[in-house]
């Protein structure tokens, strides 16, 4: 065993456990070499979102990635709401058009998100001395959401490496990873498939009861991925769009 | 009265209950305008810290200075510690001398606070529609965290201006405000002192038991911004620094 000749490297990954960030958390597992064992860190954010089913696959996820560590780092969102997803009185939309859901902002876009949890990743890195924060962020389908761009990826970078003692001090860059920011949901659901994500796993429904709806915007993103790719996505569905046949 | 020909503009005053952002709290409440009433809305971050009895005097400063709403956003950093404010294991330094406070990263340095605080103000203000967010830093007297410096400041406004749908789409920035920014502890108390802040009810204690310890750097450097101000400061302290005469 040249086990013990390994250097281990600790990254974080944010994990929802949706499609996309489970791929990425897949991802990461297999790109280990031959001399970096990868400690892998997930961390999953409770901010009041409905959907908090989707913390259940993202404990699963984890596990199924054999990840180093899984934390779960709670707050609430709905205080001030400002989404569908954290807001009781706004409703999550309900099949509006492809076209729509891909150019409009949606009311489902919850205010500086992605900022907080890049933030927590950061914190996170820092007192555990990783080198490496990845998203699963995806500009492709939802270009709705700015703080899922390639230019909001850009500017975090540029504040991390300002931001903490390790970067300033140390010299020691925290590096923001997004290896799956220009792929479309196909190529994901491809890509995931590759490295046998268990979809089963994952949750990307919004409405967030035991069956996943069909109808929401993530439902129908998610549903075009796996129609386009040519997969039959495992999960159960109450009903489905018809662009995809069961 | 003219009152109802005023323009009402919501403003985020990041609050913890100390002595800096306690005295913003009391500039941006005289800042207003004849034509302009400002709403103020306090966000206070309870994230685990030791001395947790600063989110009673957040509570006290923002009725004394009648914010028209204040909250409380919470979450555990002590998930990762990271800093003696955070590490039950980590012991917050005592006695230190004034040049090794002013010019080291201390341990009481939390990763990334800053980047999380301002993240959280972030999403509140775009939620609430506020144009303008305050942070009470000042980066004259204690160089040692780096997310207070002007550097850190810039970098967080090029990520707001990218990362928000009302940057984005309506062109309506969010500003970061640091009026302290470039004073010392010394300027600040005499601002304070001059804007009638009842300091009575701020708290700056690291150790934060119920009288403030007098030892510990957040209590040196507020009882030497006291002391070099020539005012008396109001709470109590168990013992006092040479420096300072009760």
């Amino acid at each position: 065993m040249s086990g013990n000749k390994k250097k281990y490297k600790k990254v974080v990954v944010l994990l929802s456990g949706g499609l996309d960030s489970s791929t990425l958390a897949y991802l990461v597992a297999r790109e280990e070499t031959k001399f970096t064992r990868k400690l892998i860190y997930t961390l999953t954010v409770d901010y009041g979102q409905k959907h908090r089913i989707e913390l259940v696959s993202a404990r699963k996820i984890s596990q199924a990635i054999s990840s180093f560590s899984h934390k779960v780092i709670k707050f609430d969102l709905t205080m001030w709401g400002g989404s569908a997803l954290t807001d009781g009185k706004k409703h999550v939309p309900v099949n509006r058009k492809y076209k729509m859901v891909k150019n409009e902002i949606p009311i489902t876009y919850v205010p500086a998100r992605n900022t907080i949890f890049l933030s927590f990743a950061l914190s996170y890195a820092e007192a555990i001395g990783a080198g490496e924060i990845y998203i699963g962020v995806n500009s492709i389908d939802y270009s709705g959401y700015v703080d899922c761009r390639p230019t909001f990826i850009k500017k975090f970078q540029e504040l991390a490496d300002v931001a903490t003692v390790v970067s300033v001090r140390d010299r020691h860059k925290i590096k923001i990873k997004t290896p799956l920011i220009n792929l479309n949901k196909a190529e994901i659901v491809k890509l995931g498939t590759k490295l046998g994500v268990d979809f089963s796993k994952t949750w990307s429904c919004y409405i967030g009861k035991n069956i996943a709806c069909g109808r929401c915007d993530s439902c129908k993103l998610r549903l075009k991925g796996f129609a386009e790719a040519g997969v039959k996505d495992p999960i159960e569905y109450k009903e489905y769009p018809r662009f995809y046949k069961p």
